[in-house]
């Protein structure tokens, strides 16, 4: 064999992807209180300095993977029925938000609290994408009759995913499914502006 | 005028309440991340060690100081009209957690999603005695028709109150008037089985 020049570009994706990977193993083995940026330097075998490049904060580089990790995470499925696929997305929610996997997401929505250095990002780059994704399973929802023409797509973020989120921030519980599915027929009959025809 | 004797009874509760009272303006005027233990002690003329007597955190002492508050800044009233009313409530409770006020509440939640310590004390003492005077509100709806009988009172909490979290924490904009009353007319059909008579 013979040895290849080292790629700086390959090399640089690597670290880049070591960092990501090891601040959320981290963040979920220790919480995000423990997490420095030197624990991740160490378990990503990269300088803090390599880390600060790219990263303001901790709370910015766990917000990065949180981002990468979240397309698969909590994807949107259509089966074609919007009330189990909906069921299927929220499930998904509350595993990523529940013990052992809530530490990352709960730290940086902590930190962005108290930091406006964050809120932006937490917005921009982390629920914007997945607002869009919700928006566009809703628009097929209407295409296919399971969601009434009329329905108010900004209501239906706010009625699935509030709950979530109260209980989240109030330590109130999150949904079990049998509950879970009465919430779900709760939000689609209020998007629902008219008795439908269907039923 | 003769000199009455000291009572430390009176003396404990006029600290007690400055204490709370310093705790809110400070986190007010200087933001959650600012506040010390030994901030408050100066600015309510205590000593530091008075301060731990009774509250192992600056979280605990600005928990405390939110439950007092609570009362006074979200009331539930009862003029008749359930969404006239929850429109009072919610907008009560965005102004809580808007700039200028909401750095004591955001703080807190923000801790508590890091520190089980102080999730518990938040759970009790913060919400769960705001979630009972929501249950007789509804309940009184329901009793006044202003509320289906079979309304889910569960769901109504989670759907009234959710949305307000979801914005807060992803900080996406709290709702202005005309977005709320939708929303309200959204969540009262939600907990409508059936096409009301009334209508």
């Amino acid at each position: 064999m013979t040895a290849k020049p080292p790629n700086p570009q390959r090399r640089s994706q690597r670290s880049h992807d070591a960092i990501l990977a090891a601040a959320l193993d981290l963040c979920t083995e220790e919480g995000y209180g423990h997490l420095t940026i030197e624990g991740i330097a160490a378990r990503a075998g990269v300088s803090k300095k390599t880390i600060y490049r790219w990263w303001p904060s901790k709370g910015a580089v766990v917000l990065e993977a949180l981002h990468e990790a979240a397309d698969v995470a909590v994807p949107h499925v259509d089966t074609g029925d919007l009330a189990t696929d909906m069921r299927t997305q929220l499930t998904a929610v509350i595993t990523f938000l529940s013990p052992p996997s809530h530490a990352p997401l709960a730290g940086v929505i902590a930190d962005a609290l108290r930091d406006p250095e964050l809120a932006g990002p937490v917005h921009d780059r982390l629920i914007r994408p997945r607002i869009e994704e919700f928006e566009q399973r809703m628009r097929r929802a209407q295409e296919q009759g399971q969601l009434h023409p009329d329905a108010d797509l900004d209501v239906a973020l706010d009625l699935f995913y509030g709950p979530l989120y109260h209980r989240l921030v109030f330590h109130l519980g999150f949904p079990e499914p049998p509950y879970l599915d009465k919430l779900i027929a709760h939000v689609i009959r209020a998007l629902t502006p008219e008795k439908s025809t269907r039923n």
